[in-house]
């Protein structure tokens, strides 16, 4: 499927919502992708997004090395793939084709984009705060890319396709679904 | 509905799911309550909790000069306070009031809890990073609260009561729902 660019700021409504998303990243050829739960926006001006990652994971290593990464916001059909990317390492295995993901170029960074995904952010790594034993790593976006018959100003998630993945803990997740309208 | 305490370690199954969020504060007996969609957990040890705040609110003066606040989770039920709390400003009004909202008093910090919430999280201010317009606010975990016929383990989003609000732009939100558990 392929993908289409939105204005930057538009990346805060692919992860808005609060789902699972799948970090990928790549320094010097080698890449990884891991699953995360901890993620956010972070500012409209400019548009940049949250996500907090522990120290020892090895994705922190490339990100840190390469200052650079990617969000991608995975579907409910990507569940099998997103508990691979959360219970595997990446150190020492091509973790994309363990658990049936396809790397794709983005357009501003190295770090791939996952083929399969609903949408992903390109970012420029712009600070790397601690918060206990994880770092928050802030990233500024770069390029926003949706599968365009899932996005109409926001996600489409009546659609069954645009339907993403939130983590209650454990092996435990719901997908979004009905939407509610605030009334005017 | 009265509140049952968590360990502090389960503070993050209330928003690991990516719910919109009540932030309370309160310094020197002014206290006020916003809407949040940027929040996540952030350390599991110690635990933490992060809320994307702009530095112009005034729950963002309220929490720099308390170095305090509470993170409460709202259901569905609460649509309508949510929206109150998230499009009016606190200073120079009684929100809580406003909005319909009934402030409880926590046990760690002066900040209140919402009584009407499935659940809460006191916090200690720990660092308050910058990412572009607004701060990350980044919270050690000193109590959690939930409804008790609501939580084991995780948030039984199966119940009514215990549905959350998930926004994706503008004014429209989808409830938490089906819980997907992932096969063994």
């Amino acid at each position: 499927m392929d993908f289409r660019q939105l204005p930057l700021a538009r990346a805060n409504r692919l992860i808005n919502h609060g789902p699972v998303v799948l970090v990928s990243s790549c320094h010097h050829g080698r890449s990884n992708v891991m699953t995360a739960a901890w993620a956010m926006p972070a500012s409209h001006t400019p548009p940049m997004v949250a996500v907090a990652v522990g120290p020892s994971r090895y994705t922190h290593e490339l990100i840190m090395d390469s200052r650079e990464f990617v969000v991608n916001i995975p579907g409910i059909a990507l569940l099998d793939a997103v508990w691979c990317c959360g219970t595997n390492k990446g150190r020492g295995m091509d973790k994309f084709a363990h658990c049936g993901l396809t790397p794709v170029a983005g357009k501003r960074v190295a770090a791939p984009l996952v083929k399969e995904c609903i949408g992903a952010i390109e970012c420029r790594l712009a600070d790397h705060p601690s918060a206990g034993d994880h770092s928050i790593l802030i990233g500024e976006v770069l390029a926003v890319w949706v599968r365009p018959d899932l996005f109409d100003e926001r996600l489409l998630v009546e659609k069954e396709d645009a339907r993403t993945l939130h983590h209650l803990g454990g092996r435990d997740f719901f997908p979004s679904g009905a939407v509610i309208r605030k009334p005017e």
